[in-house]
């Protein structure tokens, strides 16, 4: 594997690197709208803008670290195929920028993965390899792969390319948006927030970035309030997402620039998750509930303020809605 | 009541009366978005154009003929207060509307109404009357309450201020994309599609005006077909916008100007709603996946031409998907 998570000069991302990074991918992503909410800002008691990746390419943000991270290799890399292992929206992003590109994507999945999920990936003509539904035997499966075939291991979020892409969401919600008190972004492995902290450090030093994190799920929280980096063990949340643990490389970026971790209950995630669907008509997945549910969950801290939520994604299973089940 | 649908010069409503309308009512409606959807593209091999009213405010197009209704009263006539009979989104546009202009509105609606809806109506402070659940018994009431009260009745949609507000959705539209060969507009009592016909002719004479049913309340299609008012007898649809007949003023706008009234089944409907939520990320209630349903169910007919998609609302009961009955 190429990246190596141990450099220390890897974790100087700067928003020169985020700039970069949207020159070279805007012509293939979406510039996301973002909405506003008369009835939501009533009932925060705030003035929220709601950033739509929920409408971004392959329906996530992720499609912007992916897209960075392949832009960004050099041609003969390229030409050996990437790889990653996923069974969520990053899947899916390297699939649909591997098929961009015409090169060969390889994509590790858990047997237990959903048959939506696998068809999505199945749509941009990646290979699927199955594994066993357990974190070891994904990263046994992707090493031997990568081995044998040579291919480039994109991780999800433990690379700086990726980070980078996923930090021009905030680059052009800081662009449009002035004054922003607050800027809020979900937070699983770290790779958005880490992102759209080096941005806003960059573009805009006075807005505070703020990090949503299931309860159920609380690692990042957790690693943050005790300076030291805990895995996700066990995690239990709807916000698949968001299951992951930080790395080294995002610990050090957040514990640097993120002003807090504000953690979220399940019933305010399904909550926040209804409110954009009824208000605002539009779907997300519960991953992108979150950063809302923090804006409810801790009112007194975002009332009277000007305040940016990331809505990641919008990829759901619309046959088995959260407030149904 | 003050309209009269029989006067003939009430059926030459022209471009003008959209164009003033629209100047009348734009600093309070928004310049909704037109999304396009590359996978939907790809399925009905045509280029598809979704000017989404379902982002509307109060979630649907029918604001816009509220407000202009309204805001064209004199200031006497307003002072006595408006008055409508409605369950659907006339209701909330209705009261939405008067809220606005701090006048009072009644709203007869039958007492079968859901309880989200009768919720919308007073968020908005309306007077609520309910009524027996027959047209009849709506009729009655509402005529009795007008009598006394001597409040203006603002009729759904056979009002030529109602059908000049409307007629704003296409005339947004065609100032934003060019060389149209197709405006698709759901049909209940024929304000949409009248408007829509009216701003299209006189904007983009060369654009053919298509509207959809369902076949389950087909009056509009048999009444063109036959050039004979039928009423809708006992309409089945799951899209209840669309449940109301034509007036005589709407079947003389749309006999006038439409090219063709499609029907589609609820099985399509369904479809293309689902298709709507899952592809493009948005709530849109069944009424508005009609236009979309009849672009799947007549492909012949679209393919390969440029087609604009009135999404027509967002208000559905997110409890109740018809996916999942």
């Amino acid at each position: 594997m190429e990246w190596n998570h141990k450099n220390e000069e890897d974790y100087s991302i700067s928003l020169k690197n985020i700039i970069d990074a949207h020159n070279l991918i805007a012509p293939f992503i979406h510039k996301t709208p973002i909405f506003t909410s008369r009835s939501l800002n009533k009932l925060c008691n705030s003035e929220l803008f709601f950033k739509c990746e929920n409408f971004q390419k392959v329906g996530a943000f992720k499609i912007r670290g992916a897209l960075n991270a392949l832009l960004s290799l050099k041609k003969e890399d390229l030409s050996r195929g990437v790889a990653t292992h996923s069974s969520g929206n990053h899947a899916q992003a390297i699939a649909y920028a591997a098929q961009l590109l015409g090169i060969k994507a390889t994509i590790v999945m858990p047997s237990s993965a959903s048959q939506i999920k696998v068809n999505a990936v199945r749509n941009y003509n990646a290979e699927i390899i199955f594994c066993k539904p357990t974190l070891q035997s994904r990263e046994e499966t992707l090493n031997e792969f990568v081995s044998k075939n040579k291919s480039v291991f994109i991780h999800p979020y433990d690379n700086p390319f990726v980070i980078a892409g996923q930090g021009t969401v905030a680059k052009e919600t800081l662009e449009e948006i002035d004054n922003l008190d607050y800027i809020v972004a979900p937070v699983g492995g770290g790779g958005l927030l880490s992102g759209t902290s080096i941005a806003t450090k960059g573009i805009s030093p006075k807005t505070k970035v703020i990090g949503a994190e299931p309860k159920g799920a609380d690692d990042a929280f957790k690693s943050i309030r005790d300076n030291k980096l805990y895995p996700s063990i066990e995690p239990k949340t709807i916000a698949d997402g968001l299951l992951t643990s930080l790395s080294e490389r995002t610990f050090n970026i957040i514990k640097r620039n993120v002003e807090q971790i504000l953690t979220v209950s399940e019933e305010n995630i399904i909550n926040a998750m209804f409110l954009l669907f009824e208000r605002m008509k539009i779907v997300v997945e519960p991953s992108a509930a979150v950063s809302l549910a923090a804006v409810i969950e801790h009112k007194d801290f975002f009332e009277e303020k000007k305040v940016a939520i990331i809505l990641s994604g919008g990829n759901v299973d619309l046959r088995h809605l959260p407030w149904l089940e």
